[in-house]
């Protein structure tokens, strides 16, 4: 079923004007409330009105994006251009994705678009890069997210054989915890969710990992206070930071504009 | 500035397909998000997939509502309802407003639409009324909300004198107080103003209302765990729970249609 062609849309919009941002959403859908509570805290706006405008299309039925991907089929690829292209062509300036899994094919979407994608990918990429260049030379991350975000690296991955033979045999069972407390926030057990991730993560410390990295939205969804630690990496809070910045910078665009006399 | 005139749409879409909610947000920006989040958490879906579908638009350029109501302007309405008819143009079946003084036009609004807006006040007030006939003959109820909520009372309030001379001098501050603690909450100060309406809740209970009505979708959206109270009242919260409601009729219509052979 085509969600999206149930939706309606014209053509041109006017240009040279303020766009509101594009939400991808429903993967989950808890993950996309909480990314959009991301934005708005971090955003700090003094009003209402001076908040992002954003239109955020949560049409959830995709197909489920790890098993697509360990199954060699892109269907989910086609659902998600169809619901970015809608946003495209409402008159949207940018897109965010609130799942770390769909920028498995984020070459694809970028190609098919022709407004930027948010890549959270890139944006978390490159402040663990940051921090290593900051104070830690060779930086030890250990990635929890869905088996096809561990398994084909969205993001920088330590070799497991640098935390020791204990965390090679530990890593087994925690990437199995992982898939299960993301299961748990999709089907609503969020309090059970949380305490699991609680205990993994004072688990995976004892490790002494430089970074965990919390690559799966409904692993963000559900962190909570957990990632203000100065060691944890939250992706999605990341993507929110990067829409900010986007904003601030399509706004001097317009600003510009206006004043060029547009 | 109509920001919505920049956003694209096209006539006609297929009848009798499951049709996503529609959302209009950034009243404020955060409480949108909180609502979303309270509909993903309430649904109890088993998958992404089952959640309910929706289209939030949120542009938070919409004149203050309080202040308009106060001067008798209804600019704001005239924003809301743009909306409004985007959303229900795109193909939305029902629309939600997570933003309680928007209310005070909802016969407007209601009047407007060829689809359901999904009435916050009417759920509540419901909600009030089904309280005093389980087991509170005389249900004294405490409203807190913006300037315009309180003054016009959107939702049953008790009349103060019942509380005591004492609380009919307090009333006058627990109003100040309320809108300050909103206007925090629109300008990010999210910590301050959790506690401040902790403290808020903790002086009103001494009066022993029935219930608090949190008549703002700024206080839903920092309430937390008070919500659990059984003396709270939390409108976006039961708003979720209207528009999961409506989602379940909405899916045996069309269940009921599609075995009529449509």
């Amino acid at each position: 079923m085509n969600s999206v062609s149930k939706l309606n849309l014209s053509s041109a919009r006017p240009l040279g004007q303020r766009r509101p941002l594009g939400v991808v959403g429903g993967m989950g859908s808890l993950a996309t409330a909480k990314f959009l509570e991301s934005l708005a805290r971090k955003h700090r706006a003094e009003k209402d009105q001076n908040h992002i405008p954003f239109v955020a299309l949560s049409l959830p039925d995709i197909c489920d994006r790890s098993q697509a991907i360990s199954e060699g089929s892109d269907a989910p690829l086609r659902q998600i251009l169809e619901r970015a292209r809608w946003l495209e062509q409402a008159g949207c300036g940018a897109i965010a994705i609130p799942c770390n899994t769909a920028h498995f094919w984020v070459g694809e979407i970028k190609q098919a678009l022709s407004i930027d994608l948010i890549d959270v990918t890139e944006i978390t990429a490159k402040k663990i890069l940051d921090m290593r260049n900051d104070d830690i030379r060779d930086l030890r991350s250990i990635l929890l997210g869905t088996s096809a975000t561990m398994l084909h690296s969205l993001y920088p991955q330590t070799d497991e054989e640098c935390f020791g033979e204990d965390f090679v045999r530990f890593s087994k069972g925690l990437q199995r915890e992982a898939i299960q407390i993301i299961a748990d926030v999709k089907s609503g057990k969020v309090v059970k969710a949380r305490a699991k991730l609680g205990q993994l993560i004072h688990q995976i410390r004892s490790f002494a990992p430089d970074v965990i990295i919390l690559g799966c939205s409904e692993l963000s969804a559900i962190s909570g206070d957990l990632a203000d630690d100065s060691d944890i990496i939250d992706p999605i809070s990341l993507l929110a930071e990067g829409c900010i910045e986007w904003w601030r910078k399509e706004n001097e665009l317009v600003t510009q504009t206006l004043a060029g006399g547009e």
